[in-house]
């Protein structure tokens, strides 16, 4: 814990300077926009922008991560609140809060579980198809508001500022950079100021409606920002305890894997390393802050914590100079926020989710692996037809069916010898003989509840092809797990030979596997031997073939 | 489909003709305390117990399995109806079959989709602590029906005679079937002579209480039971489908899994193979039957099953003779029943249930892998505290806890040639030598994304404590599977190694691994050579050493 800190260097600041006041920039406006998307006040989306960073920094293991508001994070707070309070209602601050509390309980208990090993519970395409999901949800959630009504019968105003805001943030995105270039800026230089696009658009439509003649078109705006911190709240309804512990779950997992993802991208580009007990700690008690002061579930977020890292954040010193700047804005005069149009912050949110409509992760699955890619379609597909709670029970669904399914086809070769030699090798691809009395078969898998009931189909039907086999031997030398319930089949399969007069032999037993089988009575039980190799063992069962 | 039946040999007659009398015995008290056990009407279990049977004789594929209502599957229906519907009110009834509906759907688009697979998503620890949990629950739920009231304050008629019923089974459950032997009668007879038990105390107690003198003491009796075969009915609720559509997806799955651990135990004793796509279709008709006919979700039963094939069932021809038997039951005069006490019945259900507290899995996982043995604890606790449903899905993270938990520690070896030989070892368990411009790391598991963070961290570590080392080199000698996740891991390690200017090798990649490699860009990227063999590897990076 603030280790960092007890290490700081003097040349670190500049850097953690820059990365803070860069970043505190990009806050604004994005904390108000996903404070949009989860139907809260835009002002929740600060104060969910102060406490939780400085908090995380005190616990936290990344040193580049910036934590707050995230918009995958914001739909789900959405989707969870929308049913239960009226949208602008006290009752909905106080649930979203609550939510944060519930999640980051859920995430310190996990933490001191050490349960870090949650993270891989989601494969790669499965969190690529729920993100880009969930993007396309939050983007097609905000064209209401982009046209100040639907879009087929738009109020025009609002329609004219929303899409002239969105063309001026693509084209930034897209040639803002390459423009600052080519006035001479450094490239690193020129790529973090075309970040800064949001902010910059954001304050000249706000400008421009803080004139009378377009702030009376009748486009929406935010209003009255309270002005002033955060206040320590926690106003709780008992009632809704019991409906938010099940969604608080599924967002507190949903808060880890997001995290991780966008730490662990970081970390590797500067050989870091990452505790992924430590981040469940600090995201924990990064969300009871948020909880505490009157904000919303947050996390890491990839797109904000890249350009805190690209800007120069060398510890999270930065993050605490971002947390401090926002509190300094929410001091300052706050009055002209309130003309802030809400076409213009939907033309931030449909943006920023744009940058996450990222196909190469299907593409590569398509062409690598086919399950992968239709685990991502599946989940993808879940998302936008279920809802992105249900989203994530898919994904986990698909992440698991995919492992259980690949699992359940594991490769078993029957092996022979090669004439001459003293190597045994799969008949299907190499020129090997095979001895009627003996059935020799390497099982190229770990052996567990998930594919023990095909391996033993496997191994019946080899034995009904080789009828006349009196001895069986499993070669196991890819087998470098045998869980229970393998244990437990195996046993039956020694019973069930030892009625039929057939041996079971075991060759090339890995070191680990055979500790472990010496804790059961497999061995002392077992109707045939153990060979240390698949050559020794044809020796000893055929010796006169040998 | 129906191929037993073309194939059917005289001989085989005997056998199923005992078997479908003894279970058709055996099933008429079952069936009616496993209506109980759901909250329905007892002669509902008759009708579940006729129909289903038949229907699966036609398309499952084990010749022993005895469809029909189960203890579980029970609890399970009784506790998504019980919220829903009054208990003993039409619309219960309606419900329960309902419910069999959507399950009997639910497996056969499963069946349709050859998810059969899907069996394996239990480890046997996790399906062990499940039963056992159930079975607790069953019986603790049975406790005041025995008593006739609170155990406290008894009802004592129905005590005594509730508490007799238990007594008598208890005893001939242990004792009865060496008594009919010492009688002089054959092993297997006494056997199956004494699973008729529940039978005889039924008639017992049926017989005493016609008696006007008992049945004036004020115990429950089921009272009249509708007479005549079950009609076509499937009166449903639009507005109750959304309510049962997940309990549904949640009681196939279960449904399924004790099936198929039913039927594999049974085929295996006889080398029968089983089909689970078959076991799907064939489950998923009986349910549909079983609702069409006014009966409730049913599954293959262990117990019944088990006495099934004691019995000499050789075909399916036995389930249809039992259902024959239970029709023709029902067409019988059925006044008589009207006077069974529910204490007794209660008794059967706690003697049949004793039967499935089997703690050996238990005892065995504790010696062999506790991790398992805790999921058989979480699991079975789960259960006793959150609910049979909730315990399905308990189980479910608990298999794929133990999975992901386990694969995300995978065994790691840095690797070192034996002195004066070409073997290279793990230099924490043999005496090798290693080379400081070389890591040699062979990974003994699969890389999927459930390890491949610790992969990759462990892979990070070894080249922090390696500083010197100028190249890697990854044995992937145990390494049967990669999947995308792993694939862009690789990838991610590869351009960090390029900017670190080390070389990545891969050494002993199998065929499959490598055939699909060629389906990525890796290969064409690396920053280094494949090898086939780890001494060629290290031959070719360290010629002079060599």
């Amino acid at each position: 814990m603030l280790q960092w800190l007890r290490q700081y260097r003097r040349e670190q600041l500049p850097g953690d300077v820059s990365a803070g006041l860069v970043v505190a920039m990009m806050m604004i406006p994005q904390g108000m926009a996903y404070a949009l998307v989860a139907g809260l006040p835009p002002v929740v989306g600060i104060y969910a922008s102060i406490a939780p960073p400085l908090i995380y920094a005190l616990f936290g293991s990344s040193m580049t991560q910036s934590v707050g508001p995230m918009a995958i994070v914001s739909l789900m707070t959405g989707a969870v609140i929308a049913p239960l309070a009226a949208a602008g209602s006290g009752l909905y601050t106080v649930l979203a809060a609550q939510l944060a509390l519930i999640s980051g309980l859920v995430l310190l208990v996990c933490g001191a579980l050490r349960l870090g090993f949650l993270a891989n519970f989601f494969s790669r395409p499965v969190m690529s198809g729920f993100t880009v999901g969930a993007a396309l949800v939050i983007a097609l959630d905000q064209i209401d508001t982009l046209f100040g009504g639907a879009w087929r019968s738009p109020h025009w105003p609002s329609a004219i500022l929303g899409l002239a805001s969105l063309a001026a943030l693509v084209l930034a995105r897209q040639y803002l950079a390459a423009l600052l270039r080519r006035c001479g800026l450094r490239p690193l230089l020129a790529d973090i100021l075309s970040k800064l696009a949001p902010m910059l658009v954001v304050i000249i439509a706000t400008v421009l409606m803080a004139d009378s003649r377009y702030g009376a078109t009748g486009i929406h705006m935010i209003g009255a920002v309270p002005a002033g911190l955060p206040r320590l709240n926690l106003a709780t309804s008992a009632a809704h305890w019991g409906a938010l512990l099940q969604p608080g779950l599924l967002i507190g997992f949903i808060i880890f894997l997001i995290s991780m993802s966008a730490a662990q991208t970081l970390a590797l580009k500067r050989n870091e390393k990452l505790v992924s007990n430590h981040e469940l700690i600090g995201l924990g008690a990064a969300n009871l802050a948020s909880a505490l002061s009157g904000g919303f579930p947050v996390t890491g977020s990839m797109s904000r914590s890249a350009v805190n890292f690209a800007a120069g954040a060398n510890t999270p010193l930065a993050s605490v100079i971002t947390a401090v700047l926002l509190a300094l804005a929410l001091v300052a005069p706050t009055g002209w926020l309130a003309w802030l149009p809400l076409p213009t912050l939907a033309a931030t949110i449909i943006v920023a989710v744009l940058g996450m409509l990222d196909l190469s992760t299907l593409t590569t699955a398509w062409r690598y692996d086919r399950a992968d890619a239709l685990a991502w379609l599946a989940t993808g597909a879940g998302v936008l037809a279920l809802g992105v709670q249900a989203g994530v029970v898919v994904g986990v669904a698909m992440s698991m069916g995919t492992l259980i399914w690949r699992a359940s086809r594991p490769n078993i070769a029957v092996l022979g010898r090669i004439a001459g030699s003293e190597h045994y090798r799969d008949i299907a691809r190499y020129p090997a003989a095979t001895d009627p009395a003996m059935l020799l078969l390497r099982i190229d898998a770990n052996l567990f509840f998930g594919n023990v009931e095909t391996v033993s189909e496997r191994i019946e039907d080899e034995l009904r092809g080789h009828a006349t086999a009196r001895d069986l031997v499993l070669v196991l030398s890819a087998v470098n797990a045998i869980d229970t319930t393998a244990l437990f089949a195996l046993s039956e399969l020694n019973q069930n030979l030892k009625r039929r007069a057939i041996g079971l032999h075991l060759a090339e037993v890995k070191g680990p596997v055979l500790d472990r089988l010496k804790h059961s009575e497999l061995l002392a039980t077992l109707n045939g031997r153990l060979f240390l190799s698949t050559a020794i063992a044809c020796d000893y069962l055929q010796p006169t073939v040998a």
